[in-house]
């Protein structure tokens, strides 16, 4: 029998206090990639399965991470795309159906019949473990070419956290002449302005941190707004093409009107923000949206398709993430982190179970 | 002094009982039309604002009406698309600023300085008087030409019944193939049937009330939906690009997800339905728009561009509304049927006060 072996949850309590455990991967498919990973990034999906803010877990031990750069040490017979040895990535989801609508026309991340990364199980039954391990296996469909010219530290949390962010952008045309707002500046926000920028837009990044705006100057925006002022958005209505929403919690008495007010005429209020299911957003009304054709969206991670344009951007750009590497079984610092908003943005795991390959 | 004459309401309370009453129009200005009334339609609007479900009316008397037909009797000296004797139309808005981004851009509709045709004031603070009159004045960016080829009962209802819902299609590239859902059958919605398929799109009708489906049959929709009917959402999972919703009340217990899970990618729930303004619509969560990168979004009528276009698929493809004419002295009946839901599905008042020109 084959062994992996990944820092899980154990006890549903014990959010951080994984326990260091052997496991029996996923069985090999004839497309499916064997990767040994090297870094891991930790994101606040898995702060949120881990404190089962999404339900409970439906097993453990249950290994999270889900922003994961290793080298692949084995390929199945029908794989194309990959050859061992090769720098690869696997983000939020390691498997989808392959034949159905969405998966043929680029959007294989909302295949109704998708395997994601952590909190989930295998079409046969089977937990799917995730990336704080040695090693993870994943449909090549959704493995990713890590370019040279990227880091891996970097590219880690590029698989979810900056391609959560890149997808909205690249599907409403971000680009030169674009002034987008991004709401929230965390581990997702930060990205969002490195790849707004990234992309030739107008960033108007929001806070209501004291301490993040110096730090949203210095990641490119081009105007930061104290979201603590009553009245902010006056100066920016009709202004904005599209807002990123990263914020997972609401101000009691927030209303959309706020937001979509500084909106253009159709313009968008992109939520990647994901609060836990009790929490709803704030009460929306027609009106809300009436004075500017506005729309209220949501977007879940990216396609292959998607990743592949904002690696390319990222080389292009260099894009550099704020990045804090530990190694792996230092992942209790990363997920208090990541809770308590610590994160300057983003933590990455390294790996310290196996040696390096 | 120039003396318009219109019904109108005259107490608070009285929304049924209007007053056939004498006012002063607008001063009239070197880009205005005047057009003496020939046709008005009656719109749910018109009912909100008589009732108050919008809040307080600001004046009395008040005419309602704006989904106007007549013929040009002056015209200012700076206007350059019409002359004495043409059939012109006039819908919500009656004014705008003319040099904003928004009146450039040809969404002049939403001009933050826009005049409303009910319910609102000029710049100079004089109340708006609407269509349940002998005449009205406009601004010729609000005045639209009516084609031969379209009754003048035929028109009226389009310039706010038939523009609300045409616009959001337009804009979002409805055409054959397209495959758009259309939720409450009422004067919009059939309006949504008619022009859905003119413009070449499998149209898909949802209703809870049994008496509307064999007329969104007739109306022309290929699939009519009984939603009273629980998990009605389930067979239509990915099918739809657009949902134009002409619901102003949502059943208690109604999530998102049950029309978000019809959309296929990145697809479009457009809200054109005004509730009063103490009802918000369902609660929305983030998880409502994840699983399809899911929009909702609202719509203001439409531009004039929108209504040029519109006026000429009515006319390529001969869409005919389907309307009751009333005298305009029998607004009560409208008014009535529009407010309890009687209205088959659109009435239209015509002129009994003074000889039609």
């Amino acid at each position: 029998m084959v062994e992996f072996k990944g820092y899980a949850l154990t006890s549903p309590d014990a959010w951080k206090s994984l326990e260091l455990v052997s496991f029996e991967p996923k069985r090999f498919e004839d497309e499916d990639v064997e990767l040994a990973i090297t870094h891991c990034g930790v994101c606040g999906s898995d702060v949120h399965v881990l404190r089962q803010g999404w339900g409970n877990v439906p097993y453990t031990p249950l290994v999270c991470g889900h922003e994961i750069v290793g080298k692949v040490t084995r390929v199945g017979p029908k794989v194309t795309e990959f050859k061992v040895g090769d720098r690869v990535g696997v983000g939020a989801v390691v498997n989808s159906c392959g034949t159905c609508r969405r998966c043929t026309s680029g959007n294989e991340q909302y295949c109704p019949s998708m395997t994601q990364t952590i909190n989930a199980r295998h079409p046969d039954g089977s937990p799917v473990q995730g990336g704080f391990a040695t090693a993870i296996r994943a449909n090549e469909r959704l493995v990713f070419a890590v370019p040279d010219g990227i880091e891996s530290k970097d590219a880690a949390s590029m698989f979810c956290g900056g391609l959560t962010v890149f997808s909205p952008m690249r599907r409403n045309n971000v680009g030169p002449g674009s002034k987008i707002g991004v709401l929230g500046i965390g581990g997702l926000g930060h990205y969002a302005i490195l790849f707004g920028k990234a992309l030739g837009a107008e960033v108007y990044a929001f806070t209501h941190s004291p301490g993040k705006r110096e730090d949203a100057k210095k990641l490119g925006a081009d105007h930061v707004i104290d979201t603590g002022i009553e009245g902010f958005q006056k100066p920016f209505f009709d202004t904005l093409d599209l807002i990123i929403s990263t914020t997972n919690v609401f101000q009691r008495g927030t209303s959309f009107s706020t937001f979509t007010s500084m909106l253009t005429i159709n313009g968008k209020f992109v939520n990647v923000g994901l609060p836990d299911v009790d929490k709803a957003m704030p009460p929306l009304h027609a009106f809300d949206m009436l004075t500017s054709g506005a729309f209220i969206g949501g977007s879940y991670v990216g396609s292959k398709a998607d990743c592949c344009a904002m690696l390319k951007i990222a080389v292009e750009k260099g894009v550099k993430p704020w990045v804090q590497e530990l190694p792996m079984k230092d992942y209790g610092v990363a997920l208090e982190g990541v809770h308590n908003g610590a994160a300057r943005y983003r933590y990455v795991l390294t790996q310290d179970i196996i040696p390096i390959p």
